[in-house]
């Protein structure tokens, strides 16, 4: 579906947001962006960017006769962004977000929007970059990517393919999970992934002789904990917010952990040839798959 | 020291001997190559690409006069080449290796070696690339890299020096450790992340949802488990060859993931964030250390 969009508004103009924003307008799909931020430089440098076209400073205001309205702040403040806007939420006005957590988020919106939850229709876009900020924000951040719509019962279908359909006007190919699959998918794939990152090199850092241990950590150390590069306070939050099913993946880990340990005291090669094997195989699979769908140019992508 | 040798031996003409071969070539510090190896095919190749001149097929020939041997095959096979070696070699010849872990070769050097255990001086050159094999071996593989010698009590300062010196000719840059140092340092900025990474991938690919896991999984999960996609074998090796210092290493960060276990349990956040952000900042200095300390052209290098 082709959309055009009378009117937007975006909490956050940073990467997320703001790469939103330059992508609708990039593709003619948005006349006016309004931008909302805790920080007045970062508004103000959006505005400059022509990332924005308005400052919003009166939340009445801002969300009066808006289509669509983005969430793209820390997940954190979803809650208190969604109460103080659930007064003056129009019918006619749907509410999104792009969270990397999402049960988290719809208890959220349920207690502050309450009769009103209807109108909001949660999703994720599985994009990033290393930077951030409104100067972060490019055009083309979502092309070829995918973005998660998790959809609540309420929803109706007009609203959800409002969403949908911006998200693909940015070029993103959109999935559906519920919001549970979801979290339950990123808690194995990318949250668990960061924290045992996390883990290793603040183990490591820890270690009387850590200054030896860098001189001599090379690229695969590097590849392996980039992650652990990511931002801890927002890391912190994803990973309290989705809490329940990363100790799951985690638990699950310990445990392959403990097995391999005993493999490994036990001296048994081919037990953990066995391992190491079924997973480069796995991995093999997954990078050739991934390769042929992937446009070459989307080099920078993170979660 | 400039150094020319005469005649060097090679035992394993693939991507770490080769490229040591074709790195000697080109500063014009070696006159004859002699290879040898498994792999008729490999180095019928290796002669073909002018890596080697000679193919050796006498043992006793291969070293007679031999300045300097390097072993570049498996670390496994390590000790069957160096007892068949034995009979044959001459004072004057300076053996030394390439293994990726140290005690294992040395203990082995001193069953297979005996009293001329002396000749031998064991090392680790801290490069590869992703592809192996003659057609892999390039001669700048080990420009800027790391070279870890790990000198026996028995060795002379002059075959200590000989062993620098064909190094450096390579353009790589001189460290010293103990054996014992070298397998402590690796073990846990090696050995275990990659033992981590394919634990990782073998635990998503054993799920029963390991379809949809994949589906999802994005750039962060492909860094964190690029080194997954190395040789079974060889790391089922070099496991066991470490395999002390890697179980410390692994019960070390089995305490730690238990620790942040407690921690998430616990909704703890102030103390994630206190391990997130002291990983941030410890990797964040490592990686703006290296980045002044190494040449952008090397950047396909890898342990």
């Amino acid at each position: 579906m082709r959309i055009v969009l009378n009117k937007i508004v975006i909490f956050g103009v940073g990467l997320i947001g703001g790469s939103f924003a330059r992508a609708l307008k990039k593709a003619g799909a948005v006349r006016t962006v309004v931008g909302m931020d805790r920080s007045a430089a970062s508004l103000a440098r959006a505005l400059e960017l022509g990332i924005i076209d308005i400052i919003g400073d009166d939340m009445a205001d801002a969300i009066k006769g808006a289509d669509l309205v983005l969430l793209a702040a820390p997940v954190a403040q979803a809650e208190a962004i969604l109460s103080a806007l659930a007064p003056h939420l129009q019918a006619g006005t749907v509410v999104t977000d792009a969270g990397s957590t999402k049960s988290d988020v719809v208890a959220a919106a349920r207690r502050a929007l309450g009769g009103k939850v209807a109108q909001f229709v949660p999703g994720h876009p599985i994009a990033g970059r290393e930077t951030n900020g409104p100067e972060a924000a490019i055009d083309y951040l979502y092309v070829g990517k995918k973005f998660v719509l998790t959809p609540l019962a309420e929803n109706s279908p007009d609203d959800i393919e409002r969403v949908a359909a911006a998200w693909q006007a940015c070029g993103a190919v959109i999935h559906r999970l519920t919001a549970q699959e979801h979290d339950k998918v990123f808690a194995a794939v990318s949250h668990l992934p960061h924290l045992l990152a996390y883990a290793l090199v603040d183990d490591v850092a820890n270690k009387p002789h850590a200054d030896l241990l860098f001189q001599f950590a090379a690229s695969g150390f590097r590849d392996f904990t980039r992650i652990a590069g990511s931002s801890p306070e927002m890391w912190r939050d994803i990973s309290l917010a989705n809490q329940p099913a990363l100790l799951t993946e985690l638990d699950a880990y310990l445990a392959q952990l403990t097995t391999l340990r005993g493999h490994l005291a036990a001296g048994d090669g081919a037990a953990l040839e066995s391992v190491y094997a079924n997973a480069q195989r796995a991995r093999h699979q997954w990078i050739t798959t991934i390769e042929t769908a992937e446009a070459p140019r989307n080099k920078d992508s993170a979660e």
